[in-house]
């Protein structure tokens, strides 16, 4: 309850689950504090925005992982910045929770073969809802 | 010359790249050492293999990734790991060179608004090349 949630999704990687993320995201705003609630939004500037522009967003995106309380990462599309945001959260110390479709993807051995994260694989979006809901009341 | 390379490229996170891979490692090694030769293989297994033999997998390009002079990662097709790899490299200290086809993919904010990575975009293959000579011999 009340937790501040830093959760990752792919954008300039691929926007092939963004409805996926908002729904992630509206379940988790029923009882806690998506940070990163923009990563389900379906009107996201998908194109760089030159080193200078871009470095506002990794400062925000960088302050946000240092203040949540807990990382929600969906992995089933590849992503450099999820596993860079991974990488940064892991560094921290922060929580990090791993959610994956294992029938659409194999899930990188720097992830997979790191026993720092919890990893979550699901077979079908309403797998991952009671997971969330267990992990956000402790 | 007789640099360690970590050269990084998307394994589970997609192939499509692989022959580019093969090809910038063999030029690598006319001169120096590329410690991760296997991520230009056509003979990779690109299947999960459980959590415990997934940690040889981290264990090894960890400590390859502490043992480098340089990484260069080729970020065309999106990939945890590669993202993973660059924080990994990044908190060590690590010289990282990132190339990528700008006429195929959007980079990460994570990296292209991080001033610690070093960026060289390309509009084609044969551009890479001169720029690896570059920083070779330095």
């Amino acid at each position: 309850m009340n937790k501040k949630i830093y959760f990752a999704g792919s954008i300039r990687g691929g926007r092939v689950d963004a409805d996926l993320y908002m729904r992630l995201i509206a379940y988790m705003q029923q009882t806690d504090t998506v940070l990163t609630e923009h990563v389900g939004s379906s009107k996201l500037n998908l194109m760089e925005q030159g080193r200078s522009k871009d470095a506002l967003i990794y400062d925000r995106d960088t302050a946000w992982l240092r203040g949540c309380d807990v990382v929600v990462a969906e992995c089933t599309c590849p992503s450099l910045g999820v596993g860079y945001e991974l990488a940064y959260a892991e560094k921290l110390g922060k929580p990090c929770h791993i959610f994956y479709d294992r029938t659409k993807t194999q899930l990188s051995a720097m992830l997979t073969g790191n026993p720092y994260y919890q990893i979550h694989p699901y077979e079908a979006e309403e797998d991952i809802y009671p997971i969330l809901h267990e992990l956000l009341k402790q």
